[in-house]
């Protein structure tokens, strides 16, 4: 997605260790048209293939996941991180999820009211790396005993193995802006 | 919202101390459809004022903001809780919010390079009670030198002094449902 891939090149920022921060216009300040451009873009890349909810991960992968699911004209769930006090513990699936972020494990949680077994669902996520948070989505999607009908990412680390693993296991990725390098402040995109 | 207030009373669940469970539509599932129609009416309510930035609180705000800058064709600016290691402290405004529902503290933050003084900030949230997360994006306008627009709230549990305190304050609260009293399980509307 060529819009994508300039603003990244314009807007996002390298820091060390190979952190991507595109804060200025993907998930913090979000610019809502580009949101909806890349929902359009996922509806357009998995058109054909059945959907009957679209999952995400709280925080940023809400926007980009409502969007998408309005545009499906199905709901979105998005999965907890951390469950409160409002939410009881048999009723959830659940996944450990390792964050090489923030360096810390959590739980993504999921009510069991909100996926069975008839669904397709789509997951989507800001970013894909090493895959660890659609490994989790994947895994609760399974508990389920749903189909996955894919994986819809914004921006894929593609020098990470995240991508392929997912791939490999048989998994239709779809990544909007795939980068393959990162040297010094300069990203290199792969072929599309 | 006749629509909104329905769904409440069909899909909405009281617990005891008068938690409402919105999860099968609103926060957890959402109902991609009706969460548009709500950022329709706000944009409806907000008609003629000046807004160049819609801020929210992550995780719950974030769908119902991002439809709402959609519309209003400006950026959408979530609050993070507890920062993670890709932020930079001095960079931040940050409030103290006390969350009631979780009985824990946290810090909402915004990076002061997204709320400038010239900003007129429309401020969205799925839930006003005690109005302490409202509270805490007001003072991080503030800090900014920014105006608040207003503050627009899917549901206000109107029995509870957080609207009222921001009216007294000047502040225009727009609430789509708001709810006066709790009696068991049944739910009871204020006039709008």
């Amino acid at each position: 997605m060529e819009e994508l891939k300039q603003r990244i090149v314009e807007q996002g920022q390298v820091l060390p260790g190979g952190v991507i921060k595109v804060g200025d216009f993907l998930n913090h300040m979000i610019d809502a048209k580009l949101a909806d451009k890349i929902a359009a873009e996922f509806v357009r890349r998995f058109d054909g293939v059945p959907v009957t909810k679209v999952l995400t991960v709280e925080a940023s992968g809400i926007a980009f996941g409502v969007l998408t699911a309005l545009r499906f004209g199905v709901p979105l769930v998005f999965a907890k991180k951390n469950r409160g006090t409002n939410s009881a513990g048999d009723d959830y699936y659940q996944a450990q999820v390792h964050s090489y972020t923030k360096n810390t494990d959590y739980a993504v949680t999921v009510s069991k009211k909100y996926i069975c077994p008839e669904d397709h669902v789509l997951i989507v996520d800001d970013f894909l790396a090493l895959g660890a948070a659609a490994q989790g989505l994947m895994h609760i999607v399974a508990q389920a005993g749903a189909q996955v009908s894919g994986v819809g990412i914004v921006i894929e680390k593609a020098y990470e193995p995240g991508g392929e693993r997912l791939r490999a296991q048989g998994v239709r990725v779809e990544s909007l802006a795939r980068i393959s390098s990162i040297d010094g402040e300069s990203i290199t995109f792969a072929d599309e």
